[in-house]
């Protein structure tokens, strides 16, 4: 199907290529417009505008964060004014419920519709397309994206018509993946000065206990310092444990364990990490530590 | 083989029954002698005193914690004096690493020597025989031990000659369950609050991320409150974050996500939740947002 | 002097009686009107709007949070627009350091002055002309508006040209009054389950010890449990703690002990307390301890 | 009046050169004997044995930790083997509320009394006799040690008759201490990354507002870094911040406050400041702010 893609970062560009891949006629627009050009061979369509990207009548965004959403979204000639009546907007980045709700809001009223699509996945995982999308908003326009969810991901899991939800949801994911990070990190410290090997530990209380692949993923990236290149930075760790304890704040949830990992990120990033993996706030705990 | 069985609680007396069932030669002795005479009708030998279940050789405590191990060890009559020579004292309890270190040494000068053995699992698991056993001590010891281990557990796990190394991996992996179920809970009351079920919260991310079944089963114990009978106590959650505590500042390490917990836990019992399941910390999270 | 002054609360309208006893001519503007017309007959013209409240030349603005002065300040036929050019815009509410410093810079590039002049006290102090006023901004707008200042406050403290200095410091200042209620809060719930009055505690800790009237005046609120009128709600109070974690998350400095606080605030507001003093904190910690 | 002195440190040192001063016998012991002789130049008789220094029948220690005093008081001829029917034993060192009470029990069982008598101040202050003296015990006891205390301390408060409510008190007190030091640490490195001059900040806040002798003298310490020579080192804050956390553990009381501070004093041990004075922990939130 025809769709434009606007936001080609190194999930969205990965995320393209497979849409592309998959046979979809894509209308991709990035602001620096190099990214762009590389997939011109590959068969997009470069736009000049975000407008342009508009045209196809679904548009899907994968942007860094509400301020690049909001830009895209509500300035001048932007998603809002140019997608045709009927049209659906499909946000995968990572975004506040604040900003989710009010984007839903903001289409209903042009006549337009609002699907939020975060993804789950690191860029190696969107390169494969082995994404999980999970996606709200009207099951109409859910539908009608079905496809593209299918070229970017192996999994879809559909939640209901609040685009909001969606958003929670993968705030929640992420937020899970982050208290496992310090979890791991903390334990790895107390291993380390206790003369046992993290690798065994991690060995045996995953494979007999916790059975995660994303505990021996993430548990080999912090245990060979993998922390570049970077399949999410400390910067954008931040920023998602901003939206999450943005999230409890509003809904008047205290979130202690988010708390204190927000503290060490920004003490990874004041300490100059910030563009480490974000698993790297092993580094930092190992420091606390005096290693 | 010949072995004796010290400490019949909840997780001990499952143990016992099935190094029974598996053609051991049980001698058993619990304080509270009912539990002992329970045993009997299976076909154990009902000691009258710690020293009566040193006799065979092998002795095994799983006993509530540090205060309970030394009583059944240092005192008079007990464990150091009433082993023989070339006994084995397999501790299964989690205990600190102090007392594992002291342990160690106190056995070796008396010519015996002390194993380390802490199990995984709920007494559910070790009532079939599904404990995961890690071990560590003299490695003479550990083969002597073998067919005990395979008796209570599904997978033995053998971590080398330093007995305190199995303890200090135990307290770790108990951390890593603490600090999932502290997670969960923050996560649960955020998505209860931002209109999100947290069954279907649990069923994608689990289902798709993390796919752990420490995570499935915890995640159903906490979405059903089933917190009775309780698998293992906050109470004794407690006694291990405070465990987990110690070995961190004995070796300098900051632990700031166990403090968490341990507020957490200690403000459980507090308010009457003691005897409930550790995972009932997820209710005073709710609690705390206003649930 | 002439001067305007927007917003009428229950500081707002202590300081601008204030300035009215002092002398001054003041043209006062708030949005529920009622609240003008008190101060009517006490001396002072009632404003139409808020560009009326700036032909003076000399705009005080005490307002709620950012939002509040950022409508009041860029919106159209707002202050920036209505004041004079050599105008200055005094804001003594306690407001982001983000938005210190675009106040800053948008007001020269109108040609006008803006100078940050946060102050300390509750409202009981604000009645008597008790505040501490810390300002800081241009030296000629300073020495301009020092006979405000000393219509409100009994001291005031010059901190130099750059108007964010007096917001981080009166942020700072908060956070150490915070810290002190979180601190004290703990200590009493200790004492109290210790079998020590907590009244006797404070007389003597503070009595022989710190020697602080703000330790002393606190410690009788949570004491006396006088949380009711409010000098500070905690609904205020999570709004100046968000303001100090931005500012550390902007400079880079992780404040544990600012999350700490701001996750009871959270549960303070979520349990229904919003409207109490920000010193009912030790409520929470109370009921955390089971008391 | 004549009385024993055990434990000549830092602290207990100057105390038992003030009872000298003011005419008191005193019969002084010190493991390290050299610490002992010192003050034999001044008038004191040195003791052979904790069992001599008991023989004057008031026997006041100033010892490290619970294991100092537990070692020189139930041990064989030790305090309680040694004192006279009718004896006191005043306890000036900071323990933990669990053996102050056991203290309380075991004197009374050999018809001895026992009197908690914790002190506030650093070494400095005790060398110029000004100590803040808590005291708690049997009021006949209290009486009888009056005088010993007008000479080490300025002001004398007396509790009740149970001694572990003086040790609460004191523990009390070090907590909020400790906790000022924390929120000073963090205020001053948001200060100092800012553009606020900490200095100028102390000097308003506290000359404005706390108006705390306390706030002074230990933020100068802070500001000027003049943790050596320590007045009380990281490592004896750690034991203090431990037994104010196993009183709140042993009372039923989250302290999330204390378990920040402890994990502030580990990290800072970890990382070898342990000999510097504890309010080093401002060095440690600067690193992790990446000052």
């Amino acid at each position: 199907m025809k769709a434009g893609f606007i936001g080609l970062g190194n999930m969205g560009q990965a995320m393209a290529r497979n849409l592309i891949k998959a046979g979809h006629e894509l209308t991709v627009y990035n602001r620096t417009r190099s990214r762009a050009h590389e997939l011109a061979g590959e068969g997009a369509v470069v736009a000049a505008s975000v407008a342009e990207a508009c045209a196809p009548g679904v548009v899907m965004t994968m942007l860094a964060d509400d301020i690049a959403v909001e830009e895209a979204t509500f300035g001048k000639e932007r998603i809002l004014g140019a997608l045709p009546a009927g049209g659906v907007h499909v946000s995968c980045s990572t975004i506040s419920i604040a900003l989710a709700r009010r984007l839903a809001e903001s289409h209903i009223h042009r006549g337009q519709e609002f699907v939020a699509a975060p993804v789950f996945g690191r860029p190696l995982a969107a390169a494969v397309a082995k994404l999980v999308v999970v996606a709200a908003g009207p099951s109409g326009a859910l539908e009608r994206c079905r496809p593209l969810f299918e070229a970017i991901g192996y999994q879809l899991f559909v939640l209901g018509s609040e685009a909001a939800a969606a958003t929670a949801l993968k705030l929640g994911g992420n937020f899970l993946i982050a208290s496992m990070l310090e979890a791991l990190g903390e334990a790895f410290a107390l291993m380390r000065k206790s003369g046992v090997s993290p690798a065994q530990f991690l060995e045996i209380v995953n494979g007999l206990l916790f059975k995660s692949p994303v505990y021996e993923n993430y548990g080999k990236i912090v245990l060979e310092e993998k922390f570049q290149p970077a399949g999410f930075t400390m910067r954008l760790g931040l920023k998602d444990v901003r939206l999450i304890l943005a999230a409890g704040e509003g809904a008047g949830v205290p979130l202690p364990l988010a708390s204190l990992i927000r503290d060490h990120l920004i003490s990874g990033i004041a300490r100059g990490h910030g563009e480490l993996d974000w698993s790297a706030v092993s580094k930092l705990i190992a420091a606390d530590a005096g290693l």
